[in-house]
């Protein structure tokens, strides 16, 4: 009842609890103070001092050696680490000398003068300090020790408030508003990766889908005119490493809006979001179209934080002798890059080469040729001896390599070459890092849109015939749109990808808003059954406006801006990457008898025996 | 282009978007002003008006009669309804005496110099306007459309805005961190009303939590200290009236807090979120316990808008004669009770009286006796004849009935009379609106407080073994923390329900926070399978802080907060009663080869010829 008046004034971390502080909050200011604190012991030391923890920090407790207090010294000393307890005391500037300056409350201690056992820990798999050394197996099993470290605190927190500030600018800056949509739904056509989920009617499914898309375009044509949420996706891709069965997206659709009011509306977004104490982000963001990207980095979502960049030298090499270059230079859209590593010759050893070679020989079935521009200026490199001194002189020209420097080349159709190329220069990149190189600041964070993708792209068990380059609801560029029922190959779409450091973290597009385009695109060109999408058909002839949208990858946006290595690590319970909660133990056997109100049985792999467990 | 720059200084509904202003925005004040508009073409009148309507509102605009834009007229006249424009003009003040008083922008009328058609509505299956007259089916079936109408708007533009309010209270003024917890999660014990979301290991399977509560509770563990999540959550019932199959809760969990704490904390929420322009509410809440409840209002959920309470009559009847009386009094915890209904004699009708009856009949098997108090002060009822006239003026003087009002006794044991004349007291109240007569003001909100729920309920299967009242994580109340090993079912808990005008709306508990407490309760009293909670057993040991929280029902607190009949009319996109979604047609069958990846196959019911459809 002490907590119940007046709390319309309460305010903060304290409100509606018994502590006056938090374990982070004490300093010199306070002394003389009578405080309350809760927390977890997080270590004794000398019988003297015990070091408080809680969600936000450090506090010294100074056990007190007064034989009136005797009792409390001896319950203080008696706890195992990780207790919890609820400690009254005064605030004491701690004497001089002894002040910690790497602890924010390291000016203070708190005099101990009645104390709370709340809670006694009685099994802990590991101290909690030496947790980030264990395996993440066991991490993982015991998720909410895992979660009590700094680190993991800090990532759900800037998670929480980036969230929050993403809905001020959306819902109270921007008008738009925060809509829940189902995840019980019906299976889309080719959604091959959506979990189902049996109902209670013999043979219907519902589905888990990969995200609203349905939903936030239906939102636009019920004239929400500004749509938002924070929406669970669903992807059952078996296992995949650092993919996670179920994943968020800030999921946005707007109507009335072109391309770059979509872009603008979230370069301002990530301005706003963006914490105050990392390095700020400019506006706009740079634009680069799907042709220079590829061009020049070899991916479609390019690390523009260093240089590297793929060049084209066939026209150097245009009259080579050497065989394999002029094999590759006469075959359909053949071509010669290179990329040059400044510094590669003086930094990477042998067994870094030799990892260059294999990621081409096993990820891409390609050789490419490295080029050790030696001190003296001289190659170190089977080409030495192929190439006459004039075309080594022009390709150092053009490339600008100088001695230290590597070159790799590679030879072959372009579509193999750039991506070979675009994987070997982020291989360089970290094999320069992690000798030391500065090649990327992990402080500065490059946004870049990626823009004018192709509408349609050959299938790949069949080129004759096209796909979606992203999904079906893609307008085409205006510029192209002449040719969406000429040469569809050739169509542009208004697709756009937002790439931050190499990593594609949002996608979204102006979509198609009349029907009798839409219809033309699934059933002629697409050759898909619309029947799925009838009610969507319908929808967009009953008076659907101009609409557009982006979808972000709120986990991976957040890993990378915490520099973590995993999207797990900032989840709260992560599956593992087979998909499994390793803590609980899901996904677990169910009985014979749960399956049956769904009328599904399970057909058990040969040398199976049947149900289990449960 | 034109909306790229300076797009950091745009804010309100008009940002990035071609619009200058919404259709509800223009005032005389913008006469003279040139503007763009965007919107629907809600109706045209006499070849002179058009009628634009976006999600705002609506706005006149005014067909050029000039001959130089016949082509303008020409095409406005000859636009669907519902197809939607952009169109350009200048605000002009609409001639004296035409001005709509009913319109927020009916001083004014925009003069079309520009129009631009954005699409054309080619089909529509009745008009937007007489949407609301159609069946329910057909709503759904193109809901979309009915999200058009302004009801709907309204109804999910105060949802975004409640839960924006709530997340601000919670994480800028209180600290709470707002952590999404896993929607695949492994089945807990005794949940039959959780969904199946088969797993590509054979035979396993996940599932989709009724709520985070494990989760939460293991946030405690790992410190988080406190935790709220707006969380999508599943229950599969089959079919039940207003409830659907997915639903969101306000899920919040705080350590170090008590009840006291947790009350406080919604009540400032609730006061922080509530609608200005509605009926302020008033903080703290009252509170009432179990017991008094059931005693005064036969139910744990009870409506406070009005009185009708439960009256113990027994005492008076303690010497009766009357057969079915003596015999109710006689039985273990028999009772006759009885609520008298002011001014029901007057107002309801012999068919009201009888649906009484049917009532108590079908839903509880029970007879009620009806005494019409007859202007004159006579008793119509059969009961008029057998008591003594000294019994029949006790009974007035017990109940306060006058001439003109309804008593409705009913008698037998304590627990079906109560449930029983608590469904009645609201059936009457029901009656009598219809009636014309005011019983309870749909304007004001009352919340209450329910408290001291018993921890442990007879099962229902079998009395002599307890139950959880609501579930086994909840903390028994302090004051009865003794009877727990000697006398569980007369233990209460710290269990507390948050009710708003008869309907709970909420729910929580302080959770139990000692492992051995936690393994008694389940094992021993509960005889529950640990197992299957072992990693939360193991949590509690591992320095479990204190801890406490609650849940609220979001798409019923809204509904009754924009007084709609059902919680369909603030979803987006609810399933209809069965379950299914009439727009796109889920649950739908999927093939045998969709099922395949999941190992699992249908179980058809005799009649059925195998899989069909997709």
């Amino acid at each position: 009842t002490a907590y119940r008046l007046p709390h319309s004034t309460w305010t903060g971390h304290n409100s509606f609890s018994p502590r006056s502080h938090t374990c982070a909050e004490l300093r010199s200011k306070h002394v003389g103070e009578d405080v309350t604190l809760c927390g977890w012991i997080q270590y004794q030391r000398h019988d003297l001092f015990v070091i408080l923890r809680d969600f936000s920090g450090l506090t010294q407790l100074l056990i007190p050696q007064d034989e009136s207090l005797v009792h409390l010294k001896n319950t203080l000393r008696g706890l195992p680490l990780e207790s919890v307890i609820k400690v009254t005391g005064k605030v004491k500037r701690r004497p001089p000398g002894q002040e910690n300056q790497e602890m924010p409350t390291g000016e203070i201690e708190v005099c101990v003068e009645s104390l709370e056992v709340l809670n006694i820990c009685r099994k802990l798999p590991f101290e909690i300090k030496d947790f980030t050394k264990k395996s993440e197996t066991l991490r993982m099993q015991y998720r909410y020790l895992d979660l009590r470290s700094p680190q993991l605190q800090a990532n759900l927190r800037l998670r929480s408030q980036l969230v929050m500030k993403m809905r001020e600018y959306l819902c109270n800056i921007h008008g738009f508003v925060d809509v829940e949509t189902p995840t019980l739904f019906k299976r889309t056509p080719g959604g091959a990766k959506e979990f189902l989920v049996p109902s209670r009617e013999p043979g219907r499914f519902y589905s888990l889908p990969q995200s609203p898309q349905q939903f936030k375009q239906l939102l636009m044509v019920a004239g929400i005119d500004r749509y938002f949420q924070m929406a669970r996706c669903y992807r059952d891709e078996g296992s995949k490493p650092d993919r996670q069965p179920e994943f968020t997206q800030v999921d946005i659709e707007m109507s009335f809006v072109d391309q770059m009011g979509i872009q603008a509306l979230i370069e301002g977004l990530i301005q706003h979001c963006w914490p105050q104490k990392m390095s700020p982000v400019t506006v706009p963001f740079p634009s680069m179209t799907y042709c220079d990207a590829l061009r020049e980095y070899g991916v479609d979502k390019p690390d523009t934080r260093f240089e590297m960049k793929l060049m084209d030298i066939s026209e150097e090499l245009y009259s080579t002798e050497v065989g394999f270059l002029r094999e590759a230079l006469r075959q359909r859209e053949g071509c010669v890059q290179a990329i040059r590593v400044p510094g590669g010759a003086n930094h990477l050893k042998n067994k870094d080469l030799e990892s260059l070679r294999q990621t081409a020989q096993t990820q891409f079935n390609q050789e490419v040729s490295v080029v050790v521009l030696k001190a003296d200026g001289s190659w170190k490199s089977p080409l030495s001896k192929l190439l006459p001194d004039a075309v080594k002189q022009q390709l150092l020209q053009r490339t600008q390599a100088e001695a230290g420097d590597l070159l790799l080349l590679a030879a072959g159709a372009v579509e193999v070459v750039r991506p070979l190329l675009g994987k070997l220069r982020l291989q360089c990149a970290e094999l320069l890092e992690a000798q030391g190189v500065a090649i990327r600041d992990p402080s500065t964070f490059h946004f870049l849109w990626v823009v004018d993708f192709p509408l349609f792209m050959p299938k790949e068990e069949d080129p004759d015939e096209l796909e979606s380059a992203h999904h079906p609801f893609t307008a085409p560029h205006p510029d192209d749109a002449h040719l969406l029922y000429s040469q569809p190959h050739k169509v542009r779409s208004q697709h756009y990808d937002l790439v931050l450091n190499g990593c594609e973290i949002g996608g979204g597009s102006i979509r198609i808003h009349n029907a009798s385009m839409q219809q033309y695109v699934l059933e002629t060109v697409l050759k898909e059954d619309t029947s799925l999408l009838s009610h969507l058909m319908e929808a967009l002839d009953s008076g659907a406006p101009p609409h557009g949208g982006i979808a972000l990858g709120l986990d991976r946006l957040v890993s990378i801006m915490v520099g973590a290595p995993s999207i797990r690590d900032v989840i709260a319970f992560p599956k593992s990457f087979r998909g499994h909660d390793l803590m609980s133990g899901a996904p677990d056997f169910v009985s014979e008898e749960g399956l049956r109100p769904y009328h599904i049985s399970v057909d058990w792999p040969a040398g199976h025996h049947g149900v289990k467990g449960n």
